[in-house]
């Protein structure tokens, strides 16, 4: 039994510094590198895929909206058309990185207000799809599992990997709880991890009105920001290869 | 005895249009494509590159400085290690779009004042060079005849194209008189393609001061905005094609 | 009776140039110039103010999304707290150009997509009514007639114009006909000139299913971009004044 | 006796976070806030500009290149009239600010790269004094003593504020140390606090080679960011006070 462990990576810009990307690297099998338009800068991204090759981790792009100001987490209310060409842009832009560093490119996960969107429209979805296997066919989308995402990417001919989150709770729908609502959050680490667990020894997921809905795992999304975080992405790792759950890559 | 006519190209933005790109298209032998930092936006990118590989006209990249207000055309000081970064970035979102049309991209030309500045500046030059060449060294990389540009590419063991100017005078040197000088520019049509026969022809140019100087001039630069420049392009090409000059690209 | 027309300017950015604000300047009698965001930049911005200054025309702030590429036309879900801030800022930089050149700023209209969300999101309304009223409570606040802005502005102690559209028809609601339905637009001159006199005259509109819908009409948009434009405006100008209608801002 | 100590402040972008504002607050008596092209945005502007109302500090303008990536710190070659433009948006848009939280602007400081071509450079330095002088002639404008800023604020009528380093040496003409040279910086805390002492009672510095150098000195340099840069800031204002030497904005 296997499990993928994703982070995003290289989110600083310029002088500014944002994530613990050394010390998350050895925590994780694969990793999404921002690339330059809701963070990351080419100089960023030089130096986070050098990284992430050393490491031996896939590397994957992490396009996003064109948002610095908000982190690419404002919705923006692009066209199909416009978001295939922003994404394209910038699996280029990173994959040209990859490449002259002598590593190849794994798979792609849209980010922030990008992948949320891309979770509920088809047509959005799609076009993503489509940028990703014009670029690559053999490249992996990443998305939320369930989600019109992974279909648009199952019907464009991809290989698809299904994210789910520890660190927070679903809803009998099988969609994850608005953040806006209280019990959005799984705050106890221990219930996270069991979580995660069930999720990839059983494909099951608790509702929050108490439902065994049924889920697909693929790969964990793991945060990077903060010591917690770290302390936590350590902890899973562990738990997680105790049980002889090996952390690979697709 | 054959020439390239390259010709900037996708400089339009978002909402905002310039340059005459259908019509100068068939005029010319290749093309630079803008690639989202001094010009160009993801989609005209796409747009642009689909009406080049339909014309069968030779697609470049141009990256330039991140100055979409000043079109690239004010010096900023960066760092070798900084000009190879955006460098690569943009070749690598521009070569995305060719890629997934399905064409092949051919050649890098700097933009503006990163041109410019890498016409002298021989670590700039060599950060360039060094990006072309890790990303794809079978591209080409275009320069001022005579730079520090094509000087470094060669170095990097670069296919190189040296770039001459119809309608820009020489000075004894071989450099161009500055823009500053009221002798900078040819404004008769007639002699500006006297002097690019002669370059084609004797590899050679009439300084202002009225000496013969030895030039390289593997491609002549077109300009591709304004109803004048439209003409002189068809002009030009029809003289070089009635003298028996073929045009087409590396 | 009298009535203002208004007419955005300003909208050049760097290299690019959009309308033919030299034009239209004498045929509106309030302009609103774009603050940078979505279009202009500081150079355009001192340019159009003098325009406007020397024509006596009065001057408003067009502040709109940070989103140059969508040109302000993409929905962005900024928080009424950022939109507060981003009025502000983008008020506060034209004033300095409109005050360092002897004028003094009359009114601010939100622009493209943060006018439209503005005219159905009270908060959103709220925040920027009181970034205006914060900034300057004798400013004229521009938003669609009988929308969330205009009640905002009057809550917050503001005097408001309730803009209404020449080319653009009106369901029975008193909402204007979405862009996506084919009866959006008004395309006959001789007709949308009537709905305006009525607007003005009669405070009436007659709506898409032939009813007679009470409208405040205090100010027109013109639009400044396009031969036809042009024409019309100048048309639609001469005809008021032909009626009686004095055209002057409020 | 009295001297002004300033420091730049406002730094963060969207999620980004620089400096230690809270902190570094209470040590200076007049801050340069940035904004929004080398850094800031207009939230973390107006949050800012509350702050430093909140403590009574003399809040003034730090307007910057728009080089978010640079943070304003490689040279841009703007013509004068491109830089009058963009220090008067950007005084502006913070005066707005300012303004609506019930202050008063109190003094410009060019950041940066520009705030060092425009020591040298007497035409760009004159483009920046009229942007001041236009914008309200009673701002202070802040230059490096002995600088082409300073000379072209006191020509435009302004007042100015001659600023020194405590941590940077000066060569026999007065100017600073290239920071490329080894003896650029003064790295005992001890020599410092005396070099600023010496620059306040005696109006003199001593050179790098020995030399007794006239200098005024109104306002003192101080570096928010980090730990030792707030514990040097708490050590030298302590000594000032010590020495009888009281801490204030001009």
């Amino acid at each position: 039994m296997q499990i993928d462990l994703n982070c995003d990576l290289g989110e600083s810009f310029g002088s500014y510094s944002i994530g613990s990307d050394e010390a998350i690297l050895p925590l994780v099998s694969s990793v999404n590198v921002a690339c330059g338009f809701h963070a990351g800068d080419p100089s960023v991204m030089r130096k986070t895929v050098q990284m992430a090759i050393r490491s031996g981790t896939a590397i994957g792009a992490h396009p996003g909206f064109p948002d610095l100001q908000g982190f690419g987490r404002r919705q923006l209310s692009v066209t199909p058309s416009e978001a295939y060409d922003m994404v394209l842009y910038q699996i280029g832009a990173l994959d040209g990185f990859v490449r002259s560093e002598g590593g190849s490119l794994h798979h792609v996960k849209p980010h922030g207000a990008l992948y949320n969107m891309a979770a509920g429209d088809s047509s959005l979805a799609a076009a993503i799809a489509e940028a990703v296997f014009k670029f690559n066919p053999d490249l992996i989308l990443y998305g939320l599992s369930g989600s019109e995402l992974i279909a648009a990417g199952k019907n464009a001919g991809l290989q698809t990997a299904s994210e789910v989150f520890a660190d927070r709770t679903y809803q009998s729908s099988g969609a994850l709880t608005p953040r806006t609502r209280d019990d959005a959050l799984i705050k106890e680490d221990r219930q996270a991890i069991e979580q995660v667990k069930r999720m990839i020894t059983e494909k099951k997921v608790i509702s929050t009105d108490g439902k065994e809905i049924p889920i697909t795992a693929d790969t964990v999304c793991i945060h990077g920001d903060g010591a917690h975080a770290l302390e936590f992405a350590a902890r899973i790792k562990k738990e997680l290869l105790d049980d002889g759950i090996s952390i690979q890559s697709m």
